[in-house]
This record gives C-alpha cells, structure tokens and sequence, in this order.
C-alpha cells in the first residue's frame, strides 16, 4: 500500500509501460521513427522504460530538458520549441556532444544562429498547421524558402525538415474531428516535403500531438511522431476520446482534512500548487480540476461517478461527492485525483510513488 | 540590467518592501496583530524583510512550510489549513520546538489530536463565513460548541479563538462588495467571540484575505490579520481595485522565440510551468493569463496597453500585442509578464531576481 502522508503523485508503472509499449508498436508498424517527448514525465527512470522498446532518439521541449536528458546518455534530441537566443552558449555546448535538432521559424533567428554557432545542429522549419502558435503557415511557400536558404550561409546549420505540432486536437470535439486536423497536417506537411524535397538528402516530416498519434493510422509522407502525453494520458484525454480512464497512468493522492456531510462536500491537502488549475467543462456547464477514484493495494479504482474536484486554491481542493460516496469518508483518510492534465501535475510534484513505495525522481 | 536567459520571476525590493511596509503600519494604527501568510514568496530572505518591521509571528499553508521557516527561527506559527491527521509526527516534532496554531472543524479531528499529540498545541476552530471551503458554519453553535468541548479532553490542545478566511473577495464584482463580505466576516466573527468568551482567557478573532485587509478599514472585534498576496499583488488585486499595477513587485521576465507580425502575435519562452493556469476575463469577455510591461533598467513599465497573454501551453505563451508594440520586437528580445496569480507563478518558479541580480531561493 502507498506511504502518502502529504500529496503525492502515484504512478502505476504497468498502465505506463503498456502505454510506452502500444506506441513504440504503433510507431513500428507504421514505420515511423518515434521520437517520443519527454516533456511529460521529465524523469531519467522513465526514461530509461522507453530505452526497452528500442527508443534512441528524443524530444524535449527545453534546452535545460535537453541538458537533463544528455546527462543520462541520450544523444538525439530534438528541443520541439522554437530557438531561444538568449540560451546560445548552452546550446553551442550541447551541441559539441550530442545532435541536436533545433526548430527555426524565421530569418532573423536563422541569421543569428548561423552568426553565433559554433558546432553544427540539423534546423526542423517549424510549420504552423493550424494551431496557431509558433511556426509558418504551411502555404507561406516564399517565406519557407527564405528560412531554408539562410541556412545554406553557414556549414553548421543543416536543413532536415519540417515539423509541426497540432495542439489544437486538445481542443476537437471527439475523434472525428482529431481525424480531420490530423490529415490536414499529414498531408499539408507532405505537400511541403515534396516540394522541397531537394533541399536535403533526406528532409524529414515530423509530426506530434498524443490524440493524433494515438487514435489515427493515416501516415502518409509522415516520417517521425514525437508524442509525450500518451506516457501517462489523462483525464482531458479520456473526454477527448483518445484513452480510457483504465489508462491513465498517474493519480494525486491526497489526505482528507475536512468534511462537510450537510454538503456533500469534502475538502483535501491537494491545491492548484500540486493538480495545476488546468480545468474542463463537464455536460452541465459545470468546471472541474480532475475525477475522483478511490486508493487501494492494486493502485486506484476507476472514477466514482457524480464526484469531481470542484473549486481549487493554492493547497486545498474541494471535492463535490456522491451521496453514497460522502457519507464514510473522515479526515485523515486518502481520495485519488485523476489529473486534468497530467504533463502539469507532473511538472509540479517532482517525483512519482510507484506500487512498491519506490520514489521514481524528475528534473528540477 | 537584468541577466535573464530563460524565464525568470523579477522581483523589485523596492515594491515589496513597500507593501510590507504598508500592510504591517496599516495592522499597527488598528491595534491588530499582524501575521502574515508566508505562502506567497516561500521565501527564508523574504520573511527577513518582515523582521524589520517587528514581526514576530507568522502563517503558512502547510507543515512542509511550517519547518521550513521553523528553521529560519520562525517561532510562533500559524498553520491555516485544516490539519493533517497524516502528519501527525511531524507536527508532533514542531509543536515541540515552537508556538504551533493549528485549525479544526470537527471533532473527529480534535479526538484524534487528543489522541495523538505528545506536546501543547493552540487551536483555533475554522469558520466558514461564506468562502465555502473548509470550516464550520458561522451560525452552527452547537458545531462549534462540540469542537471546543472534544478540546477540554485533553491538555494538549488549547482552544485559542477563532479563524476564517474570506476567500470570496476575490470573487467579488469591486471595493463595496469586498467591503460587504469583510463586514459580515467580522461581525460573524466576534459574535462568536463574545458568545464563547469563557472559552479561553483570551479568544482570538483572526482573519485573513489581502483583499479585505487592503482596503478596509472595519476591524470591531478583529484582533489578527492575516494577508499574504499582499507582498507582491498582481492582476488579480489589481482587477479587483485593491492595487494599482504600480504595486505589483513581482513581473515574469520572458524571452521570444517567435514574433508573427501578420497576427500580432508574439510566442515568448515562458508557459503554464512558468505563470500557471490562472485566468482572468477581460471586459471583452476574452480570456488571459497576465499582463504585458517593457524590461528596462529600473525594472518593467506600466502595462502595455492591448496587449495580454492570450494562451499558455506547458512552456509556450502567445502574447496578443497591439499594433504599436509588435513593430519593433524580434526573437531574443524580452517581454515582461505581470501575473495573475502572483502565489502560483512564484510557486513554480522557486526563485526571484532582484535589480542588483541577486538570486532569492524559497522552499523547495
């Protein structure tokens, strides 16, 4: 049984390794390299479970995450983020010992590396297919060109692709619609593949999101995914349709400290310092901050229903219950909280409890 | 100048000794204890600051805090969250070596202490004043009565007044509905006090919200206060009217990485792991998760004015910019960021950087 005395973060390391192992698979099969993101766990233990399904390569989404990871022998890191110049010399340093992908999505950064490098790195063109955050848009053909011939000034700066990230599957309404962006990517990325397909000896199509990655099987011009979530998926993913709540792989446990029976209400040491306030919208319009499960030997129990985490401040979390469920609970007793949003949680608690009371370490 | 490379939490001494200053003469001209919460900066060099304006006593939001500034030579501590019957032990070892205040709204919780603690603690009952969190019912005097009478079992447990924290000012629509509930609280409060005053020699009346401490100045019945946001602020107070953003002292320094001049648009190194979730609506009903300044040599402007953070991802944040501002950026620059939540974004930044670049660390 779990020794939780303040929040603590379960992981049940099987649920983990199955979801490591059904992409690592998925990746195989379509033949497609997987370079899985490691922004998610940030940990070199798990790191390590990924390393017996054959995974060479990485992604992270930071220089500092490239630098933890480098340390652990990983020497193929992609940093699935868009340069950051005040950060050169770490990078000149990494470089030196590792290869390290880097994404570009303008000439002004592309002139700056090519002034201020001095070991080669392979450049990704960031494409922005919809997502609307960083990147090109994948029809901006003229500005593209202009990024990739900035390039060819200097002998460090190697053109090798393009990648994107559909972040905005996390805001579809169901796997239909995950489907739909997800083609538009594919196909908008092999466009561009195509096109400038002699820039490069090989020029690499990366794509990225866990929902994508997860529920479609059209790959086509697709050479690489680099999903991270899936490691632990979470409750977001579960109500988009992406996993079942079976398989979500992490749970804040946390003490009850206070009850109120009158209504139907419980309070936990467990705040917005340990679950992050990402939130969702249930079928009543009402916000939540994760689903409640009960703790046990095995690990946790699927999420109670007509129970979720209403209302958060900085360490305490107010729990709405189920009548039935309500009228046993005390102060002193643990509740599980299945994350909105795992990659966040994570983040915040800095280390995992797993089944055996191992304390399995992050990045800090 | 600042020496920022990646995002980091500016913090103006200046700023913040100010508000210091200003809450600690403003618990002075009403004769109330002063103790203020140290769950906002977390900080051992921080809670220096307060030394120099003679305070002695202290509230913090967890045990894990309670040691850290226990450590610090912190000797009368209030822990104001429900208690941890999980922590025992530890709570145990600090009620040797300090004035610990703990807080109870149940007589489960109060049995269990009588049962379990080897040393003298101070309690306070929790009430609830409409905040609808943890507590007993203002009006619940048999409740009450029943916590108090459970403390009489053991001489361990000391019955010390009562405890609430208006937390539903920071849902208030401005000043008069803050001054509406700060009022109630009170009145509930020392209505209780009189009503229970053979409880103990002295029964004390302690309440808490930055808000209501701020700008109110109704304290019949009061004898402690305990505000924390105050020592930063942010844009949360600011929207409520309780600051002016020049009272702000704590800004997120953050480098671009992607400036899309079409969209006015501008992708900083500094995301959900760096600001957290927090949100607030703007009067266009839009989302945005803090407020844009200039970095200069004295420290960060006004907020610049249409510009917002208008989405955070995990390490990403895309910045609306106004026509005028977006012009003259480009990638390596640096953007500042006033938080919304200013105990959240210090949370998961875990350090400050002063004028002088000096390094202030907190809790970890």
């Amino acid at each position: 049984m779990f020794n939780v005395r303040k929040p603590t973060l379960l992981l049940n390391e099987n649920i983990c390794r199955d979801n490591i192992r059904f992409m690592s698979h998925k990746a195989g099969w379509h033949n497609l390299e997987f370079r899985p993101h490691f922004k998610t766990h940030q940990s070199a233990k798990i790191g390590k479970w990924f390393r017996e399904f054959e995974t060479e390569k990485i992604t992270v989404s930071s220089v500092s995450m490239a630098e933890y990871f480098a340390d652990d022998g990983w020497n193929d890191i992609t940093i699935a983020f868009p340069v950051n110049l005040r950060e050169t010399d770490e990078i000149n340093k990494l470089a030196e010992r590792i290869t390290l992908n880097l994404l570009v999505d303008s000439v002004e950064t592309v002139q700056y590396l090519a002034a201020n490098l001095n070991s080669k790195v392979k450049l990704f063109v960031k494409i922005d297919t919809g997502n609307r955050r960083a990147g090109l848009d994948a029809k901006d053909f003229k500005g593209i060109t202009n990024v990739i011939t900035a390039m060819e000034k200097s002998a460090n700066l190697n053109f090798t692709g393009f990648l994107s990230h559909a972040g905005h599957t996390y805001n579809a309404s169901g796997r239909e619609q995950i489907g739909v962006i997800h083609k538009q990517e594919a196909d908008a990325l092999a466009g561009l593949k195509k096109l400038f397909h002699s820039a490069a000896e090989k020029v690499i199509v990366s794509i990225g999101d866990t929902p994508s990655c997860t529920t479609e099987d059209y790959f086509k011009g697709v050479d690489e995914i680099r999903p991270g979530n899936f490691v632990f998926y979470d409750v977001m993913q579960h109500e988009l349709g992406v996993c079942d709540s079976a398989g979500i792989a992490v749970c804040l446990a946390c003490p009850v400290v206070s009850v109120r029976r009158d209504k139907q209400e419980v309070v936990v040491y467990g705040g917005a310092v340990h679950l992050s306030k990402e939130s969702l919208t249930d079928g009543l319009d009402r916000k939540y901050f994760g689903l409640v499960v009960n703790i046990n030997a095995a690990g946790w129990s699927l999420p109670l229903k007509d129970c979720y985490v209403k209302k958060l401040s900085q360490e305490h979390g107010v729990i709405k219950m189920s009548e039935s469920e309500v009228k046993n609970i005390k102060p002193g007793d643990l509740i599980g909280i299945l994350p909105v949003h795992s990659c966040l949680t994570a983040n915040l608690m800095k280390e995992y409890l797993t089944r055996n009371n191992e304390t399995i370490t992050m990045m800090r």
